[in-house]
């Protein structure tokens, strides 16, 4: 189906235009008339793509999704097999923090649409939903790693997922420059093997 | 000196009113006009007291990071005196979330200035001072804490610094009904109990 695939590409194509617009000027600035031009289309052509300034921004978020799905998986194929479930969780994390280019422009897609979604409902329910997804895969693994014997029995599986959640914290701080690479991927090694059982 | 009192109050005003915009509608809206109709007062009077926007927005910013300061420090003088460096950080790191009106506020105006400090070379720089400043804060009560016996020699005080600077990572959490304060609060309360000795 060449048609179809030629139209994903073109609304792939689209959502990095959004990207580079946030990335540079702000949410507020990614208007259709915008996009359509640092896209180097007319607007009637991304009219075509996306009825609404809407369901184009529904479709960066999931596109930006999609990307960090990609290289969590892309991270997990070099490790070992099976993997070591501290390895799994340092992947989704690092994955999800500005140290590459790449994962630096979902992450600012990220902290933008967070932000955006605080007044706007259709969009604070995609990003919650997005986002419980996420902390559910978290907590299942920790789950598992608890009913393997790799984490302590008396740790508190939602506790730990939220307090890995948190080291995505440190996502604004690199941004800023206030932490460097290094220091952030220092503590969360630190944090995961106080998480882990050492003999594991 | 009334005439200066008055200054600053007024100026304090303009400050809630804009951060009444930012919150409703998002920092792009936050122009001149806007907070001036906010705020109850012409676009002439408005510019009577910032000349421009970009010193109506970092003086929004200041007054807001001077108002976390304040709610920080009447949470320390609730603790017991002098204060276990504990309390201490879990009153700093609660300030900083959005967990009561008033810091859900300040806590909303923090990730609106951090995102527009990624294009903004000038709040970037008042920005990322603000951040270092505070983190040197952080970190100064735990070498103090090493010093004192009350956190084990063998923690790294920048790391762990860094991984309570990390529980600020809730913010995004707690504002998108994610997580709920109460295991917001827990998961604090565990790494600090992590961190501290049992014993101290």
């Amino acid at each position: 189906m060449p048609k179809q695939v030629d139209h994903r590409e073109r609304r792939e194509s689209i959502a990095r235009a959004l990207w580079t617009i946030v990335d540079r000027q702000g949410w507020a600035r990614a208007t259709m008339r915008e996009v359509a031009s640092e896209a180097g289309v007319s607007l009637g052509q991304l009219q075509h793509y996306f009825s609404s300034r809407a369901e184009m921004l529904a479709f960066a978020i999931e596109f930006a999704a999609d990307q960090t799905s990609q290289r969590v998986a892309q991270g997990m194929a070099t490790l070992d097999q099976p993997p070591h479930p501290r390895d799994v969780l340092r992947v989704v994390v690092v994955e999800l923090l500005p140290l590459r280019p790449d994962a630096r422009a979902t992450s600012r897609m990220n902290a933008a649409y967070v932000l955006e979604a605080m007044h706007d409902p259709a969009l604070h329910r995609q990003v919650a939903i997005g986002l419980r997804d996420g902390r559910a895969m978290i907590e299942h693994l920790i789950r598992q790693a608890v009913d393997h014997g790799q984490i302590p029995a008396d740790r508190d599986p939602a506790i730990e997922t939220d307090l890995v959640l948190a080291l995505t914290g440190f996502a604004p701080l690199l941004e800023l420059n206030v932490i460097e690479p290094h220091a952030a991927l220092a503590a969360i090694d630190q944090h995961l093997d106080g998480l882990f059982c050492s003999s594991s």
